[in-house]
């Protein structure tokens, strides 16, 4: 840890210690006199249960339904600390719930569940009643997969934001490191590091896999690597995980092999999301001209920008905040619930994420090499991905009937 | 339902439309440059997060969890309005949250939980983590009295306030009652009807089921009823509901046999937590002099207050707002958990109940028959509550070590 993140880490321990804590809750109706209990509480309130016992979309007009989403972890995959438990894991997920606040006046409120993982999606769904939208947050893969698609049916929105949220923020950047670089989105080649949640969702995106819409343009070619080198159909003991077995499937048609500096020759596009330090310049010279370089990995990155330049890359983005082309989430999940809470979203679907990103890459009006995303602090960013998205989703009929 | 109901129930509807909803929730620390970002979010909340996981109590000190409860219902017994399922029940749960916070400054957030029954105790288990308390609600009898005592070794304080928000008002009733009357609180004999989640809660108060404390001062004799009459060990059919079978070892120890009526006769104190129009005039009459008459079924009390006085009631309380002598809850929950959660409670003892109505008992200097409770929007009871049900939290040893 270096002086500047030693300084950090200390200043926000104080900060945590002092508020004890960062979220609070508050009532948006008064509760002064005794008029204000009786329709805030008892005997009014009895009302307001009958009217939605009539009808339980109901609750959605008239309780925190209506703008209250949960932030659901087990404390599996806690940003770059791994496993470390429900408990430990609480400031992270207060961390988020201040920024739906902040980003896209969303009431978020998290929820760290204890428990062995066969009960996971049980619980889940025992505790959605209150909530308008779910946001999965840093459970370990594979088996946050098999929990987000066990929940679509909830029929409220449903986001694992460490998959999706990467994935339309990895599309937006794409978009416009296209326009700057003039190649053509569904001529690339890319190729992604690291197969755990982030490394599926963007295949999946990239690849539209599973999906064929309209506003799909998949990329040429996809090569996925993990740590045992390139995924390819039939590669062995890749059955051990049906989501890496999929990707097997969907990706590398040439069925290449080899490591991930095989899989660089002839690539346009580097996706790491796996750990520093993978990536040399040399690998970035094997790349096709003008090579776009998203090194997502927090904090040190797959290959510093100096170095990535010093290779040839045309683009250059990472997960940090002091490089140019911070690729972060709060670009995407507070306006994609935003979006999905206006429109009455049942689920967020492939179309919607995809309109996610357009918006996200149409913000920037003229793209550079050093600014191919807005920065994840401007305001404006969730306000047009949030109409984009709510338009998608009454386009494609994903929205409650009412 | 009379028209100022119907008034209240339409404005109320109104009000819950027109916010949607009644809870919100906010930041505590700023969220607008990247230092802020980089302090309340990553990358200086893995810190935080390595903190904790060193010392799960250390969440107590640094999270939400120091001053957040849950409000956490299922939904089968919500007001007077029965089983009407956990969605219909949110507008009370929000309602309680904000007198949480209006009270005693507690975020309370409300938790409304679908599923199975036998599930219940593991969802809730499952979500305690970011929890500093638990305020179970609205679950009906005798079912909640399983879940609150399996829930009792979650380590941090649950209290189902049907049950003992209830009994703890009711018993700083009669301490002031008492005082009015000149009765002695220990020659009591005290007639309940009702053994639902209130009526057993205040028979374990008042007899100290369990319980040898020195603050603990039993009444007499107490005699319960339900639906068919006066509760007596070897009462057929008693077995089938185990908490009944315990009111009748050890309620009733004359093993009088009858009808409320019977009940009443030559008895002290009425407390009525059944349903309206059960007890007439004339059965106050047969009551021992000076009698002590507690309505509290809502919104039609067991007996009318001109009815009661009709028949010689010395002091007469209902649970409505709109005569002397309420006896509410609200006088309660707030002091009982911010006291807790201040002294780092790990349950809600029975002294600390006993603590919480003697405080509040106090409260008020110069009982008289109009007033021997606060009123329940005064906000210096919950203070003083608190810190009555602290100081014997500490006492107690039902504190975390920390």
């Amino acid at each position: 840890m270096d002086i500047d993140r030693e300084e950090i880490a200390q200043k926000s321990l104080a900060l945590h210690l002092e508020h004890q804590g960062k979220l609070a809750v508050q009532s948006k109706v008064p509760v002064q006199t005794r008029e204000d209990l009786s329709l805030a509480y008892t005997p009014g309130v009895a009302h307001v249960c009958r009217y939605i016992a009539e009808d339980e979309t109901r609750a959605f007009s008239c309780t925190l339904k209506r703008n209250t989403i949960a932030i659901i972890t087990d404390g599996t995959a806690v940003l770059g600390l791994g496993n470390i438990g429900p408990t430990a894991a609480i400031p992270v997920m207060e961390g988020k719930a201040i920024l739906f606040k902040e980003f896209a006046g969303i009431d978020a409120f998290p929820i760290c569940i204890n428990g062995d993982h066969d009960d996971l999606i049980g619980h889940i769904r025992s505790i959605a009643p209150v909530f308008g939208g779910i946001n999965l947050e840093d459970i370990a893969a594979p088996r946050c997969f098999e929990i987000e698609e066990e929940l679509q049916n909830l029929g409220i929105p449903v986001m694992h934001d460490d998959q999706h949220g990467a994935a339309i923020a990895v599309l937006a950047a794409l978009i416009n490191a296209c326009k700057v670089t003039g190649k053509k989105f569904k001529d690339l080649t890319v190729v992604v590091s690291g197969a755990g949640a982030a490394g599926y969702a963007i295949c999946r995106l990239l690849k539209c896999i599973g999906y064929e819409g309209e506003t799909c343009t998949a990329v040429k070619e996809l090569i996925v690597c993990d740590r045992e080198g390139i995924i390819y159909r039939g590669r062995h003991g890749l059955y051990h995980n049906i989501y890496k077995y999929l990707l097997g499937d969907e990706t590398n048609k040439m069925l290449r092999t080899g490591t991930l500096s095989d899989a660089l020759r002839g690539a346009d596009v580097f996706v790491g999301v796996s750990s520093g330090n993978l990536v040399t310049a040399d690998m970035v010279r094997q790349m096709n001209p003008d090579p776009i370089v998203l090194a997502l990995a927090n904090p040190t990155p797959e290959i510093m920008p100096d170095e990535a330049r010093a290779g040839g890359a045309a683009i250059i983005g990472t997960g940090r905040s002091d490089f140019p082309n911070q690729v972060n989430n709060v670009l995407v999940f507070p306006g994609v619930f935003r979006g999905a809470l206006d429109a009455g979203a049942t689920k967020i679907s492939e179309e919607m994420k995809i309109a996610a990103a357009h918006a996200i890459a149409l913000y920037v009006k003229d793209p550079t090499p050093e600014k191919i995303l807005p920065d994840p602090l401007d305001r404006g960013v969730a306000q047009v991905v949030a109409a984009a998205v709510a338009e998608m989703a009454r386009k494609c009929g994903c929205v409650r009937e009412e």
